[in-house]
């Protein structure tokens, strides 16, 4: 049996980066760049007004006189002509400033006469109210690095750059294997000694949350050939998911089944509560994360070490970790770290009853794990301690 | 023109909890439960073992001799046999405790001989390693009160009562109007004078976000009667996005069109940068935003206004605000609210470069908005700011 901290260090050492993929934009949000992108064009790709007014030259300009307005250039539309010495444009916001142009006057500091401007804003200065061309973007500069993380507004600001699709860290394609012979999923009748089934739903919600579809679903007896069956169908995965029959007993097949099939056991069984008998092993490319099957626990492993093992496959940073001080007091056994339900507030968090690793109901409105380290045994009120965010 | 403070308000008083919609569990990840659940069942629905080992009648036991093997029950089984004194049945983890029997003994703690154990666990109490029937639930329980957020493990507990469908309030049917003759968003080739078109991307992204797929992302040019076919088409909508043509220049014909199609405008103009010319009307039940058409200030008015309008429709609260000390020193002319790009470190958060409301590259690497008050003009390093996390 390992620590906590010796299980992350094996599960960060075995799992790798993923595969990249080439994206369309929209698909590609909440990813991470798996190149660097450079800038195809300038943006803004001309001198471009930022407001509605008048286009003009400023050197040519006396500071005085009226100026006739020779045209009109509405955003999306251009011109030919060249703009003439004593002569402004009217001009729209986005639009391009004409050649024979260096400055916008904005259309609230000048008076209109027949057909000519006076300018009022005399301290304008060259340049004014004109974003210069490639003032964003410089055609061939970096427009973002490898390894950025393409939000909403790094999707927007590439497609302002003409760029459609970009190559990523793949998402992993993730496998689940339910096992256990009292589980019941697809009916609304319990026969007694069974249960209904409560993992596939979360994890395939945990998964989703993560932008992943669970690319299958395969639920299993407590039987070590139908586990093999299940296990070598889906091979192809990155990473195979199973929860139950993880322990010692004798209907807790899934290890050695593991074993028949192939799988190298990395290691099996962590100080930790819950989550203790959890498996994590590895055949050829694919990880394999063996959860315990109380849900609690299946969920706690998964938040502990799956989601840092799909982060390490995307590059995506996932979990949020905070330092709060604690709401009540809590004792616990040494020997064993502790994964404790926590619902934070404004002044810290409150440790949740219901604790046991077959109940979910605190599970259910935690918004928060907090780790209780394993030599300890009291935390008193005010404490600080490390506490992982799960919305 | 109105304040941020007011146009919040505004906002918050005018929109409102929206419809309810029943929904299977697995598509209710995320969203708002709109009804209090009762549990249907007892769970466990059955004395359950928690562990590998032998169940018994404790007070028929008297702390010494042997107890007899009188069958097995795996888990997902179960018998009609009940037990009787100086008997004992092997039990697995999650078997339901026949009947006769009220405490298990772990494996590890008897000695197995000629089809009998003795028990080594001298101290062992009545109901131990047994979960009692309804000791997670009892049928007709409150198991999750209205109003509280579907978690993975809500969904999980839910799926484990038998719950295959709940109540909560749906998502808003939002629909996207992109106006401006300069966008291109349909081809890689700029004409002189047009640029790509970043606001789609940018919005679509950002409500996929939330799990909401834009119903209608409509393009149209700088003309009113293009404008007002595209808001009619899209009026039976919860929420429609405009961006661009919402300032005051001869082109800026949104709200006119907005007037024609008959929606009531609530304000227009906000002291804020970016994002001055915002809009926010109503027609019927439909709330109407009209976002300034540069990218940032779009992307800006998006997160503080829409999604504070969206997070009451669906109840979920989408808004993580944080105070943070500042990096570096900030400085502003008093009179309008600013929301600034930041990144945060360990240490607080920094003030990006590059804010002018046109360049996107700040936004694309930032993961806040900061936000400097209307009144205020200098701020210095290490001042408490307030924050609001956008990734």
């Amino acid at each position: 049996m390992i620590s906590v901290s010796d299980a992350r260090r094996l599960v960060n050492e075995n799992c790798l980066a993923g595969r990249k993929v080439l994206l369309p934009l929209i698909k590609a949000c909440g990813s991470v760049l798996a190149e660097t992108l450079h800038s195809p064009i300038d943006t803004p790709p001309f001198d471009q007004s930022s407001m509605d007014g008048y286009a003009f030259f400023i050197e040519n300009w006396n500071g005085h006189d009226a100026l006739t307005i020779a045209g009109e250039i509405q955003a999306g539309s251009s011109t030919d002509k060249t703009l003439k010495s004593a002569e402004a444009f009217r001009i729209y916001t986005g639009a391009p400033v004409p050649a024979g142009a260096d400055t916008v006057v904005m259309q609230e500091k000048v008076i209109i006469e027949n057909n000519s401007i006076t300018i009022t804003d005399k301290s304008i200065c060259k340049g004014a109210n004109v974003r210069p061309k490639g003032s964003q973007t410089r055609k061939g500069d970096v427009a973002l690095e490898s390894n950025q993380l393409l939000t909403p507004a790094a999707l927007s600001f590439l497609s302002g750059l003409g760029i459609r699709e970009v190559t990523v860290f793949a998402k992993p394609v993730v496998s689940l294997i339910i096992t256990g012979k009292e589980l019941v999923s697809d009916n609304n009748y319990l026969e007694e000694g069974k249960v209904f089934e409560s993992n596939s739903m979360g994890l395939t919600a945990s998964l989703n949350q993560l932008n992943i579809i669970a690319d299958a679903v395969v639920f299993t007896d407590d039987n070590e050939a139908e586990i093999i069956d299940a296990v070598n169908a889906v091979c192809d995965s990155d990473i195979i998911i199973l929860s139950g029959g993880v322990s010692v007993g004798d209907y807790d097949l899934v290890p050695s089944a593991l074993e028949k099939c192939g799988v190298r056991k990395i290691f099996h069984h962590v100080k930790q509560k819950p989550g203790k008998p959890l498996y994590f092993g590895k055949i050829n490319d694919t990880f394999v994360f063996a959860l315990p099957g109380n849900p609690a626990s299946a969920l706690t492993c998964f938040y502990e070490y799956v989601v840092p093992s799909i982060a390490i496959f995307t590059q995506a940073d996932y979990m949020r970790h905070v330092q709060l001080p604690l709401l009540n007091d809590v004792s616990k056994k040494p020997g064993l770290t502790h994964f404790l339900k926590g619902k934070t507030k404004s002044n810290g968090v409150m440790i949740l009853g219901n604790q046991e690793s077959y109940k979910l109901n605190s599970f259910s409105v935690a918004d928060c794990l907090v780790e209780l380290e394993e030599e300890r045994d009291e935390y008193l009120t005010g404490e600080i301690v490390k506490v992982r965010m799960i919305i």
